[in-house]
């Protein structure tokens, strides 16, 4: 059994984490922390939660776990990701802190100093079907956000064979539990339902430095992003519809081939068949990425649907966990 | 052109008021407060507002208007209501500041002292069907809570005729604009969405002493109420399920026959036909409150609906203006 | 391990269904029939379903199963049962078909002759905490309906005690998943978003003899039901608000001890603190029914709350499963 | 007073149409028919609706109107037209029989052969601000689609400038009234309630050839458009997010003054300032189009919202014909 903790369990991710954990086979839960609701049990706070009890992060029994999963604000993580490397835990962060790895760029976009910059060129960038060679070794793994996990996802294939050479169209609609727990104005259930709100449209939003930072990885001559998120109505789920122009030795048949291939033994990655486009439906409630493919007029579009909660946090956290420490990779999740 | 003015305008019902002000032919809305958003105009706080400026409370032109609404918090309402009153301005107060007949009773449920006690004997309670022979001389008119209005409604021909004995069960169901604009963790779009909530069920919400004070005044021997509002997971719309036991003279005809005779002229008041309960889609976006009836096995099950917006809160407001100047008193007021 | 068969896959009890049964760590699921899908697969009718292909009726092999759950419209749900029974196969009926015991009741309510008279008076109706002594013998369990195991549930203590003699008011509010797949008017998206109906309200709904007849089970005396069904804009979830009158020998706290007594060990039935009601939120996804308990001026104010289609009929479903084969009552059910 | 009648009142176009036309100040509504609910009136179909008879279509007095308005299925409604054209009387046609001038096209997409084609050069493409000129002389106006509206307006400024010389992305998110009031699986509150789906992916949806039609009437070298509409869980609303690849001569601010230049003093059409998205909250209830305005890496992003109730269908009608009648083109219009 891994002896893992949750440092942070009352937002929306660390619930979902901790109903993944108790389910996990080959985990025993050790502790989850709550700074504000320490002492009191998780059901207090979301009524059908497991019953774990909530303690103060000062009392966390870091030294008897193997791994703790950071849910907590950007720069706050990193620094309790410092003291849990420096008492011999690894980590899985779910914060933005060591998915980008220059700390220049973390700066202008989070707007704080980074916190542990040394920490920055170690961290892997937890996209689990593409790193998962480095997880075994991994002392820290940022956890990557979930859009960048729909978009990544969906273009690795073309970008790893430098089929991308013009700027992509990313049109993404999320459900609201992507916006945090803590109630805002934007969040209030009257100004959200029955409305559907683009926001930091174009090269605004904070994950677009993260999906292009991973294109560059991937591809020569990397191509520029335009990425629009878009708030929907539901409380979860999470589709970006990526169009994308191919040269004239692209058709459909040829690119199902290549996600075929290369998705075609991967647990969690349904390529959904010709004529097919991925909705929430196909993905809520598990781990999954399902991705569609229509290609026309020299236009690829691509539909790639994810549980934000699960695959885009803490499935996909919990899927690097079992790929760190050598375990099947799907144990515990919602196949 | 009755001239007018709103005292706080970025809440739901201030809103609501000024989207009725602004189209009712016989009146001229002089100018709408916000503390918060001063400087800015409406459209700023919701995008398809009327285009209507924001200005300091403080900047008022209090003389300059024969009437004003109030959309404040209780206890700062009753504050202005004493200076809109001073400067021979009336007064249509949408707080529950005027409500209550008693400071002790208000003190007890509110949590303040009364800041205006002296005011609550004149203060007219707004249930316009009810009271409106004393509109046109009133000089402070407290609009009624959401639930009372849907209730009281419903209730006031049998009270009327002394033929409720016994407890009455009201079970009433609100959607969440009820709870304010305000963000709070109980109306976070995740928390709401997909869930259904009774709270401060039995004798605990604030808008019992309010039924029950007008109950007391329009039938001998007043029943107690016992009152289990719930959240309901849609933007505006209130229910009222009512049971309520009647002796063996009252069969359903004779019961439906009383509402006919009752309500059978007012413009905005309409009684279902038989076998027809009441709902939401009766009445959004209208000034109406439905009312189905219902009798078996002794127990007539009264289901009343309102927009808890317009009839419940700025629809009613207008009707007791209307009255209170004489005009028509459906002016303006969508039927 | 259990081998089982699901009669009736495509409907969402079905659905519900095979989703617990392929978890289930002791069950076997051979087939799963649609007469309409047949040759197809689950995720064909349910993208994120698990992937079970479905079969024509007319090919079950009954013979190879131990049990069949039939998720089938009444009257054609008896006729499968008696082949089912006839083959050596004991049956879960989530229809209406065996119920009720009486085959005129049946006929009066459901509009059809029942087409299995003389099985009624053998089948066990599966409110299964309140009858599992009886589950180990059962060739044919009636699992209950939906708002039944709400009401009943939360009523059994008190009518175990012959502590009620009046008129219990049972006002009901149901998802929408409780009105079936099919599509309808009623449950079209534009109709019901934003909306709340009351609906079949009084003494008019198919529920409530069958809830009556467990009443007259319980209890000398038996007082009749006032039942208020309504609508939800929720795709899930089944809250019962119940009034019963106590006499003056009742006050919460002895209520309270009889539920602490009667379900302080059952696994799924949680009795919530003081001042806590039931809401969706604390049952949605698990085979949970919580009851909230508060009492005022004599009346017991009850909130029972269930996942109508979990505890509300699959759940029961695999719970009663679980207790006719002797097996851990709690097995492949969320908790 | 302009006579009118409107012929299948029981849709949601034809609910929304009698909605405006009972309140509009210079319209007389002399009919409403429905062939299944000939008889009733219109609150029995939708609880709220204007207290409107409802006669069979046979009985339609058409002789006795100005104009009739037809929100019937396509190829049924070309047909009436013919009918209400000889008998004089002028047409307002909500379907799609008249959008497409070509009838092979018509029958490519809509499936059978068109019923009046000799009308199609005649019939006026009804984009109000597109072709105002046209209207008084107007015997037959072909209304928008709900997706056509939101994006030709949308497009129109930089198409006339022949400013847009590559393939258009358009993604497009619509509620689910825009499916029609027939019940469907696809619309059943169950599957859409917390789903997002998209649809006919690519260059499959009917509306594609009304827009490149239009595309190219206003533009040399017309660009193709590549079209993603989804489904989303809002009852009304349509946003369109476009994507627009311009030349180094354009920049944010130019484009901006374009849209100023163009739309400056339309009634109904908002450009947004700069950073600000359109969303349903700035359209909703409204006949307004408001355009939100972003460019960056030589791609503009445009998002264009409607209510697909109001402008993308009944308020556009209205429109059309009080612009067919000269009358103010606003009046009865919620501005």
């Amino acid at each position: 059994m891994i002896k893992v903790g949750v440092i942070g369990a009352t937002g929306y991710t660390g619930l979902e984490l901790i109903r993944l954990l108790v389910h996990h086979p080959q985990v025993n839960l050790c502790f989850a922390t709550s700074k504000s609701r320490a002492g009191e049990r998780l059901p207090a706070v979301f009524p059908s939660a497991p019953d774990v009890p909530l303690i103060d992060p000062a009392e966390a029994p870091l030294k008897d776990t193997q791994a703790v999963f950071l849910c907590l604000p950007h720069a706050e993580s990193a620094q309790v990701a410092v003291q849990a490397l420096d008492a011999g835990v690894r980590v899985v962060d779910l914060s933005a802190d060591f998915r980008l790895r220059d700390a220049k760029t973390y700066q202008k976009w989070y707007g704080v100093e980074h916190p542990a910059p040394e920490l920055l060129q170690e961290a892997v960038y937890g996209l689990t079907e593409a790193v998962r060679a480095d997880l075994p070794a991994a002392r820290l793994v940022a956890n990557p956000g979930c859009y960048p996990t729909s978009v990544l996802l969906a273009l690795k294939p073309l970008l790893d064979e430098n089929a991308i050479h013009s700027t992509v169209i990313v049109d993404s609609k999320s459900g609201v539990s992507g916006a945090g727990r803590k109630p805002k104005q934007t969040t209030h259930f009257v100004e959200v339902d029955g409305n559907l709100s683009p926001y930091n449209v174009g090269r605004a939003h904070r994950h677009l430095p993260e999906m292009e930072q991973a294109v560059a990885w991937w591809t020569d001559d990397a191509p520029a992003l335009i990425f629009s998120p878009h708030l929907v109505p539901a409380p979860r789920g999470l589709l970006s519809t990526i169009y994308v122009h191919l040269d004239s030795s692209w058709d459909e048949k040829k690119v199902r081939q290549l996600y075929d291939r290369i998705y075609g033994n991967e647990a969690f990655i349904h390529v959904l068949s010709q004529g097919e486009a991925a909705t929430y439906a196909h993905v809520n409630h598990t781990n999954r990425c399902a991705i569609g493919l229509t290609m026309t007029e020299g236009v690829l579009i691509l539909t790639s649907a994810i549980d934000n909660l699960i695959k885009g946090a803490s499935g996909q956290a919990v899927q690097n966990m079992n790929a760190m420490f050598g375990i099947d990779e799907t144990a515990g999740l919602p196949g």
